[in-house]
């Protein structure tokens, strides 16, 4: 028995105490996406002077930073998604999970920075070793999380496919694994490990094992 | 069937899975557009030091970065109410329609620069056409979304008058049909592309066929 | 008939599509108070070097600052909760009012702006007059939504008691009556007028026509 | 009675005016505190030029940072945690309490600000005692805002169990006890007050009656 977002409802015999709703994290977790991706902006300023080729060419030396913004927006979208896929399957949460979560969150709440570093030094080995570590943190608590979410405590839907468990699993196996790579090879080559951050976030949309079973669902739906 | 804010209930027989709520798409795309919204204050700044006119004058010289705060609110207030207005005929979200929105967001999270450039340099065609670009691609954006959506994939409200479609998808057309004119004019006239700037929501908010449409079915209900 | 959050029910017979719920309006309203009080504080700066009096004479001297952010940040708590009582009575939301909760929201973002400079010279009548300005434009706008919300259009709930309807005119009509005065004052004196910022809020705080009348209703309710 | 997110339903009799709804100032809340923790980041700046030790370095150099940042994270996390805990039991909200919640958003917008002194000057006791102080008014404000609460107003479930009011009492007098005590210390030893502030909030985390009163009544529960 849980209580979604209005859940607990006027007409109950009376309001349950025991299982804290999920609606607030959501708002919170929502937040905190929402204003990391807009403050990945703050990073293209306007010059404060023209150089010799004017707007246009001062604009295209802010190469690095629109290519860190493309990518971290991406990349923020990409986690976010998965949390509102995971969180579908939620029922209520509790200390530990909220717990995990704010680490998550601020494990989101670094990108801008490490964005910042990446678009700043685009070739410094450090900098780019440091996205790829916040992003392999990220991917392995969300690992964790899900690891957490789906053992039997009571937080998610009774009865989840045991397949699509597994699944999501490998699914979120995939960051922990090719970012450690993107780390060693910024160290030799640091456009081979931007283009791995350009990627990865792609690889991790087009095998999204949540969203086939959600669709296979609704086709098998009467 | 859908699954609206708090739609799923304590009392339904169990939890259908399949199908995202549209709900946290809309709390990330409302957080985005308010940090947008409000970010844009930042290009507003307190004089360092005053000049010989003083704070009056000072302020009075900031004229491109109020008007470009003006028409930037305005901007983002159209394209929210637009996406809300979309969005109150969505019953559930898929991959593809969150990553059409995530690439939305990414321009509504542009505007603050774009916006920054134009009124730190109101008299360049750079400045001026990449505020135009921005603003046509969004507008693009939304016409693909508006053509994804309606098509035959379950995701609106069935049965949506046919006319309703029809005429939404030409006030979306609006945008990517008149802001390369803009983008073209601010090579010969920045004032004028300004100025288009400026019109060209007036003309969105006046001609909004949803309103129109809703508030005939008000007067028509028993 | 009206559709709160969450209102559409999963076994309601068919959606109502006439008529948009307000719940999106209040999360956009809600995210921009909540970006607008907090990034009042990005004018608390740690100072770079420390002056010959220490930290603690350092921030001393940021008194005006810290003045500016305390009258800021409830003057945004006022306007919040006078939203929020205001907006417990509305059943919909058109056009119309969206427009003007924009232009409302236009003027709260510009209330760090204002603030800034307030902060930053707090002896200087301009300063001082615009954020006068800037409150008294926001006040006259929430009486011109109420004022709009409670002509015959369907938007408010039905029955609403008038004396009420008029006592909330009454106490949203402080603002715009009051603020000219304050700007007046800030050419002669500008502690006092800072004195007038401060004591304003507060008038309205405790003469809260709204919680008397919810409270009332309490104590007579069955 | 009262009325929860989506609580006033399409089919209640008639909309009850009498009791504001919690939905908006959690949504509030919420937003002040995903900026606040989102913000902190803001401090953590790329260097602009590199030093002899290049970017690795530099990043070392900015250890007080990094560790004020992990700090205020996890501290905004519990006081987060703590509100939304509480506000499980809270079934309307009434002036007083919307005021007694401003002013705490008031205290958690300061944090960022207490922090960036910290993470300049660690070794400084006035910024030390500044953060200290921000922490033990919210934990104090925390504490009359449940005492407010659990009073006999109707605000809160009628039933409570009354060992769960004052155990939650005397976890949130934790703050105020421990505070002052941390701002003595950094008089004497800035690292040890550190410390305090880093271990404090793992004590708030793992003596938390609210979390061990819903997991026993769900053990409890048929």
């Amino acid at each position: 028995m849980w209580l979604g977002r209005g859940g607990r409802r006027a007409d109950a015999p009376k309001p349950r105490a025991h299982g804290l709703p999920k609606n607030r994290l959501e708002t919170l977790i929502d937040g905190v996406f929402a204003i990391a991706m807009t403050i990945l902006v703050l990073e293209l300023r306007a010059p404060a002077t023209l150089g010799p080729e004017g707007l246009g060419g001062d604009l295209v030396g802010l190469w690095s930073r629109f290519a860190t913004f493309f990518i971290s927006f991406i990349v923020l979208g990409v986690y976010w998604f998965a949390n509102h896929q995971v969180f579908h399957f939620v029922l209520r949460v509790n200390r530990t999970l909220v717990w995990l979560n704010v680490l998550f969150l601020m494990g989101i709440a670094l990108i801008p920075f490490a964005a910042s570093l990446m678009g700043t030094y685009p070739q410094d080995p450090i900098a780019l070793s440091l996205y790829g570590a916040v992003l392999g943190l990220l991917a392995a608590l969300g690992y964790v999380i899900w690891w957490y979410l789906t053992g039997d405590r009571g937080l998610i839907e009774p009865g989840l496919d045991p397949e699509l468990v597994h699944k999501v699993r490998v699914w979120l196996a995939i960051g922990p694994v090719i970012t450690p790579v993107a780390i060693a090879v910024s160290f030799v080559n640091t456009t081979v490990a931007l283009l791995i951050y350009l990627v990865l976030p792609m690889v991790f949309i087009f095998f999204n094992p949540v969203s086939r079973y959600l669709e296979r669902l609704r086709e098998t739906e009467p």
